[in-house]
């Protein structure tokens, strides 16, 4: 479970999950909001392990090291994904918050990972023939995104209706990060990605560039940024949020995308469309 | 999911939930019970359809029928594991119960499926060198006992550590019915179990009858039951415990037991200790 969390990667899920609390105003102690976007991050490392395993995408590398199943056995790694759900909704219920946040935060969680239109749906889709790629990536990326936006705001104390127009906000950001990831997977190579690449084509799954294109992933990619920010509610500290989505955006941008700009020592990055 | 669900098997640990909050005396309403009894049983199946993995035991049939993998591949087996899960604690987050109960009650849950001592612990110690029985025995299956005789007592309005009295008396109900379950992987044949049988051995893993012989597991299954009704901690119909004890004892000996008992029909059982 250790190897599944340590070192992570962008920590995108909870940052957002805090940055929506710190915007509505904080409501909670920050220990408290920390412990749920640790079990939000934890649910998402779940996801990683069990993605990584030889049934789905028989992945050897994740975040540059071995995966849990290529370090320690198949048997382990289910465990281990299991382990990391169960201590995620622990964690919920262990937080310093007002019991009475308790419930509406854990379905909140619930709905972003289950298999009724959460994480677990999306993987599960991509067994099936044939998917709609924004229904696949709505549940597979963006549900999550939703569940940690719609938690920050529950988090700051905003009403049920208002919490889930930041989960809106947060499907966006969803949808706009597996877009990216889609372009990373075609795009880029093994050892800045620090996993495979071109899975989605070895394993036959949906990927907007296949679908789109590249320049139309690329377009789409855009659009969903922009739109998250049309979508963002009213708060207190819209700067605290804005500023999240600005290095997201900058983080997304695949390498291609930054194609035909002057690298500082003059050279230009290579055209990997070409 | 639902083929991991129904139909189901004895439905104990829902069962033994409810009986404590009978015994216990009624704090919530028998709906909202049955959640908390139905998210216990959700937890027992997904971890039922991840132990049946191909990496695990590689088991086929599981209550007669083909195990989820068998039926759906071993994608899918594994998500609806996952999804079992969340669904779980979605459900008792959505229960009509106080919500001051929720914490507690998700808290109590995972410590009996979780990686610290549940659960997913006691899967994990069959891949290990060796493993104390006992140890093995509270984990694998006792910790899902005892978190269903304390849920029972917690929906009952039961004070913390009367609550935790109840978690013990389950506990031993658990290791009991391993002990039993170790019994039938011993001495059953695959139609009556509706599972294959010798599966322990084949995955030399631990069990009660190479430990302690087939003699030593059924005194070891006595002595788990006397202490379980010793250990009953004192409540205002305890009737209704006792009844599911010996409902419970009746169902867990192994056919073994009654080798020398004649039938109905006059006949004797084989003794398949032959």
């Amino acid at each position: 479970m250790r190897h599944a969390v340590f070192p992570g990667g962008g920590r995108l899920r909870p940052n957002l999950c805090l940055s929506v609390a710190a915007a509505c105003g904080v409501g909670s102690e920050l220990d408290a909001q920390a412990d749920i976007g640790a079990a939000i991050e934890l649910l998402h490392c779940a996801s990683l392990v069990h993605d990584d395993l030889p049934c789905f995408d028989d992945a050897a590398l994740r975040r540059g090291r071995p995966s849990v199943h290529a370090a320690y056995g198949e048997e382990l790694a289910v465990l281990a994904g299991d382990g990391l759900i169960v201590l995620a909704f622990e964690l919920v219920a262990s937080a310093r918050i007002s019991p009475a946040l308790v419930p509406p935060l854990i379905r909140c969680i619930a709905r972003g990972v289950g298999a009724g239109g959460g994480l677990v749906a999306g993987q599960a889709w991509e067994s099936e023939q044939s998917v709609g790629l924004r229904t696949y990536h709505k549940a597979k990326t963006g549900a999550l995104f939703e569940a940690g936006a719609h938690a920050g705001a529950l988090l700051a104390g905003s009403a049920p209706s208002r919490a889930q127009s930041w989960g809106a906000f947060g499907a966006r950001l969803g949808e706009a990060y597996q877009v990216a990831d889609d372009l990373r997977d075609t795009l880029d190579d093994t050892a800045s990605l620090g996993k495979p690449v071109g899975q989605d084509m070895a394993h036959d799954r949906p990927n907007a560039c296949m679908t789109l294109g590249i320049e139309g992933a690329l377009e789409r990619l855009r659009a969903l940024l922009d739109q998250a920010v049309e979508a963002m509610p009213a708060c207190p500290q819209p700067e605290r949020v804005v500023s999240w989505v600005e290095d997201f955006g900058a983080r997304l941008y695949p390498r291609a995308v930054r194609v035909h700009q002057p690298s500082a020592n003059g050279t230009v990055v290579a055209d990997l469309r070409a």
